[in-house]
């Protein structure tokens, strides 16, 4: 397992618990010293040592951030792999990086799988959802682990396709969540402005859990932290995207397929950065311009822009 | 319980399997014979003998289609009725109307619950998450039959406040189910686009249900039909809708808070009922007027226009 952050480490302790030996390794001495002591886990200090470590035909875990580290750890890990062994990409990289690392990685006789990992920080006991793509012999190379790391053997994991598949729908698979995110935010949001029925948003989340057609575990988790805390009004009106929400977004128009709303719910996450503000400006002077409506200046407006 | 229609009829059923007495009518002589034999419940063949059926207090469940048909329903028993009895409109009315017919009855003394019913045709077996709104004395009365709906006793129901607030939280169910729905559609169709992977939507639906962010009540009916069919080449790309996704768009006007994507995803279902095919062939006609774009006429469109 190269690469022990919140991901990585809690998968290596996942496996180890199913009877796994798992070396680990981060370029990173804490994150290292974290895992030392987890039964069934070992660590090791560099990539050499990672390599000398594990019986051939080796299998390595990627969980590094995509991009640049995923690129440099496979740039420092190739040369030292053989014919047959495996390396698996565990992070969110773009499907077309991962075809293009499989043609790569072939020219050394390394097998690649691409798998997109979901189930966060709950995954190390509720299990990790696993969509992976590559050639057959790669996929039947890493069945055993996979097995470990989902819910359960036989559920929550798919040899998607061939290299490539298993990134591209994990992709996908984060787009919906933005979606579903969204669309469940909409709804709360407009039962706490209808101050007319006093609603109690954190019981509501909680009894649409049972019975009701929007159960989800994007339910189950928000009725969870409005229970704690239903007014959020410490928390700042902020969200971030990464990678893959954009990269859906950019799919459907290479596709010339609409997703709209899978677009939108991405589009109010830049909204809410305050990517939006300069734009907001030029609408209240536009509405000042012509019509001389009042505008507020930043010291009025109460902290509003971000 | 008046009005025996699909869901009218399986909660009649599931009041009787919890041990109630019910007793049912509907104006249609098919509706009420189709409810005969079941244990628990009777029918009677007018709202007279409804009435004369029941011990007061009574309480009187309509599920009958919001609208026209619901206030002739209300009109027609009223008069009926006696202080203290109560009346549940379960059906999806909008809650406004609601608020104004709480006002109307309590001037005859009738307790009025406005009570929003989710759960279709999987009520019967998995129960029903019930929202409803009304005074707590008539709260109070409806919840012996509450928690016989319920999924278990305990839980999938809330008395959400005064009245009117039970029709306004099913209101924003549905309008976030609207969201929830288009978002799993929009990304299945990325994925069935991308035909250089071959992808398998069935199998990644049923792999997505275990371990991953997206789970749900949606995506394990998702799986099911998909399973049995994943092409729906035999489906018409036609969504209908029904009020409550209107209203939360209209609410959100009236709140003047954004629910974008809620909007939009009502907004796509008008699309695909062809409301918006004046607009296209607006806009084919325009390409061609500026740039003498190729336009299609509907011989050759293969009926793509609805």
């Amino acid at each position: 397992m190269v690469g022990l952050g919140r991901m990585g480490a809690n998968m290596a302790r996942r496996l180890a618990r199913g009877g796994a030996e798992v070396v680990g390794f981060d370029s990173e001495a804490d994150a290292r010293a974290a895992l030392v002591g987890t039964a069934g886990c070992s660590t090791v200090d560099d990539m050499e040592a990672l390599i000398h470590a594990l019986p051939a035909p080796r299998i390595v875990w990627l969980m590094v951030p995509a991009g640049e580290q995923t690129e440099e750890t496979l740039a420092a890990l190739t040369p030292r792999l053989l014919a047959e062994d495996v390396i698996v990409d565990g992070g969110n990289a773009h499907y077309k990086d991962s075809v293009r690392r499989a043609v790569e990685l072939a020219s050394y006789g390394v097998r690649f799988v691409d798998c997109g990992v979901s189930g966060g920080i709950w995954g190390l006991e509720q299990g990790y959802a696993l969509m992976f793509g590559g050639s057959p012999a790669a996929a039947r190379a890493i069945e055993p682990i996979v097995k470990l790391l989902a819910p359960t053997p036989d559920r929550g994991w798919l040899h998607c396709g061939p290299s490539g598949s298993g990134h591209f729908v994990k992709m996908i698979h984060n787009g919906v969540e933005y979606g579903m995110m969204q669309s469940l935010a909409e709804g709360f949001a407009l039962m706490k402005g209808k101050a007319e029925f006093g609603l109690d948003v954190a019981a509501i989340a909680e009894m649409w859990r049972h019975g009701s057609v929007v159960r989800s575990w994007l339910l189950d988790l928000t009725a969870e932290f409005l229970r704690a805390d239903s007014g959020l009004a410490d928390i700042a009106p902020i969200v971030a995207d990464s990678g893959e929400g954009r990269w859906t977004a950019l799919e459907a128009i290479e596709q010339g397929v609409p997703a709209p709303v899978l677009s939108l719910a991405l589009i109010m996450r830049f909204a809410s950065q305050g990517k939006g503000d300069y734009t907001d400006r030029l609408l209240a002077m536009m509405r000042n311009s012509f019509g001389g409506h009042k505008i507020e200046h930043m010291a009025e407006s109460s902290g509003k822009a971000k």
